[in-house]
């Protein structure tokens, strides 16, 4: 479709390994320091991590916003300064470059720096469009007749989570507590979650705002796109049973949302289009793809208790997806709800129809009834110690766009009340 | 209980109005500009506002954030200079002022200034913690015998709602158009909202901020609360019917949420505290209150159609509340969910148990059955050109705390998709 469905030769070795998730073509953005200094924005190339903020004050290119410990004053350049800079970056790093020196001063090897969330997170909103996990999710908690919900073919459901838990990979996560009611309980207890489960998904970097009262259509909405980060949406199944109606998840999705540091831009994904799979029911137009509006990304989850080497549970791709990113923001925005800078729209849990494909444990242990073996030990849900790490790319001829990982390790639950 | 049970009086005669809604007592903290300058911080007394920024430019006390163009700065310097400031003020403003003239030099009317959102709102969560609300709605929406559900009297429930469409009494509301469908219908449509609704709310300011992973009592939670403003929860009740389940209200509410212009002190509320009502059930004690927790405040809403005079349509008091707010924080923060300076918890509708105390249209007309009459007008739902207004005040001897007004005026809908 376009030159960058081969791979863009680079100057750095690192970036030209067929397997690595950094070449040339990719240059997803992210926040990084080094030592003890001040976290600025970078793009990740190969092995390194380019100091965007040091190419800002060496002059390579305008100042545009990266000598900031986010990236919503870049974000808030625009499409155009994102479209150039980007042109800026791929002619800096190709062979044949003539700032190599330059650039090589500001690059350092990521395994030496820290990475930071890549973006203030302004508003956090999930959704639910997976058709097999809606399908999963639906069968366990309503019964088979009442699987998919009747609105479901129609609306991309969603609901507002917190944006306020939203955190880097590799951040450790606190087991929540909560409300617990087993039906055959009278009254409910409270204390440490015992079904902590993951959700893969995929999250939707908004870039450019929408003003209050004023809907956007599905072309406008695509074009809002930033890019998309890896996303593992932590959720408490006994506290969400007990506490999801009327109203929706509240404490069961708020303790945590774990995002990748790395957002991987819609350029760069722009050679994986595909099409959301055929409508089971006409769409209203609001929400009427022009074009294709998903991507061919695969993704995968592994799992490994404390100490243990890491046992692949599901490997699926982003094509699953009944709604893309770009009709759910064209739907957040129809009621004339304002989008900002920031916000951050979570695909919903990505499962295919088979078992290998289910993105969440409550799903592929059906809610625990079907343990899982990885190496010497069992699981159901997860326990104190366990590692969850999300993977994810886009496969070119002889390149990868790589999203990096998306990993929590999760910390026993704190005693509360004391 | 404390010295500000009577009135504390003013060298300004319009504070000391038996009836006024600002005396020394109250001080409720707003942003205003004047004329096209910039917005700073200031406080109501009597007919004036008060410009807090000029005052600290003079020396008149210490800079604590107030040139900016929301609370948030000053809220940020924590309960301490809360208490100080609050002290200064009263100081300032009482008869006996020896600093009369150089505050008068900061006095602008009230009539004369522009009023902005007080607070920059970090994230907001709505609640539904009204007993006669919940069971009103919840006997329309799933029939008498499932009218409470039965987490209600366990868990004070909520759902996160959307901050970027928070706007200030005066703001202008446009109808949302969203997805509607009749039980007797076979598919959806698109269109503007037919049943646009009210929700007379109180709203809690988050002024302490809590940290990822720790949970705080009930105490804790009181304390983090800056004060409380006037609140309209604006409800589209038919997309909500079709979008709702499973995972709780979105588009139906996402397109705005009207808050007061003043933000009343816990201080100033302290003399009027209240208990919740009995509990039906026993609470977990992470819920359990240490003393009153709520306040005695009267409430009423009036209707006006387009030019017509307003109609008190509604007159109740939020000692009604199930949950306060403290409660409402403290099981936000139960599963390690961090909160932040500027955070808005929505207190739920406050409906008392007769018809004269509904706080939304859907209980007053019960679901657009029983019309309501306005002068020469009947409404079931808010009609094009109606203005629909919160008030409030707690009511001392000889005088009052009042919270100003909460207003907004309905816009026709916007013609989409085009």
């Amino acid at each position: 479709m376009t030159n960058s469905t081969i791979l863009i030769r680079s100057w750095i070795d690192s970036a030209n390994d067929p397997d690595g998730p950094f070449p040339v073509n990719n240059l997803p953005y992210g926040v990084f320091s080094t030592g003890g200094d001040a976290p600025r924005c970078g793009v990740a190339i190969g092995e390194y991590v380019l100091d965007l903020a040091a190419l800002e004050r060496a002059g390579l290119f305008p100042a545009v916003g990266f000598d900031a410990p986010a990236l919503n004053p870049f974000m808030a350049q625009g499409p155009a300064v994102w479209a150039d800079i980007r042109q800026r970056l791929i002619a800096l790093l190709s062979q044949g470059s003539d700032q190599q020196e330059a650039v090589r001063q500001a690059l350092f090897l990521r395994a030496d720096v820290t990475l930071h969330l890549p973006f203030k997170v302004a508003e956090y909103t999930d959704f639910y469009a997976g058709r097999s996990h809606a399908t999963n999710i639906g069968t366990m908690f309503r019964g088979a007749e009442n699987a998919l919900p009747p609105n479901w073919l129609h609306i991309p459901i969603g609901y507002n989570g917190r944006a306020s838990t939203v955190v880097v990979s590799g951040t450790a996560i606190r087991r929540p507590n909560g409300q617990l009611k087993a039906p055959d309980q009278d009254m409910p207890s409270f204390g440490p979650c015992k079904r902590l489960d993951i959700e893969l998904e995929l999250g939707a970097v908004i870039g450019v705002p929408s003003a209050m009262g004023q809907p956007v259509s599905v072309a406008e909405a695509d074009a809002m796109i930033f890019g998309y980060v890896l996303l593992n949406d932590w959720s408490a199944r006994d506290i969400q049973a007990w506490e999801y109606q009327p109203l929706g998840p509240f404490q069961a999705k708020a303790f945590a949302t774990t995002i990748g540091a790395w957002v991987v831009t819609r350029a760069a994904l722009e050679p994986f289009r595909t099409s959301t799979p055929p409508r089971e029911k006409p769409l209203l137009p609001y929400l009427q793809e022009a074009g294709p509006l998903l991507y061919d990304i695969d993704l995968s989850v592994t799992m490994a208790p404390a100490g243990q080497a890491p046992t692949p549970i599901c490997r699926t791709n982003y094509s699953r997806m009944y709604y893309s990113s770009a009709q759910q923001l064209a739907h957040h925005t129809s009621s004339g709800c304002s989008m900002n800078i920031g916000d951050l729209l979570g695909s919903g849990t990505i499962s295919g129809p088979e078992k290998s494909e289910f993105g969440s444990l409550q799903e592929i242990t059906w809610a625990g009834k079907e343990p899982l073996t990885l190496g010497d030990a069992t699981r159901t849900f997860i326990e104190d110690g366990d590692t969850l790490t999300l993977h994810g790319h886009a496969q070119g001829q002889g390149y990868r766009i790589g999203f990096g990982t998306c990993a929590g390790t999760v910390l026993p639950a704190v005693t509360y009340p004391k």
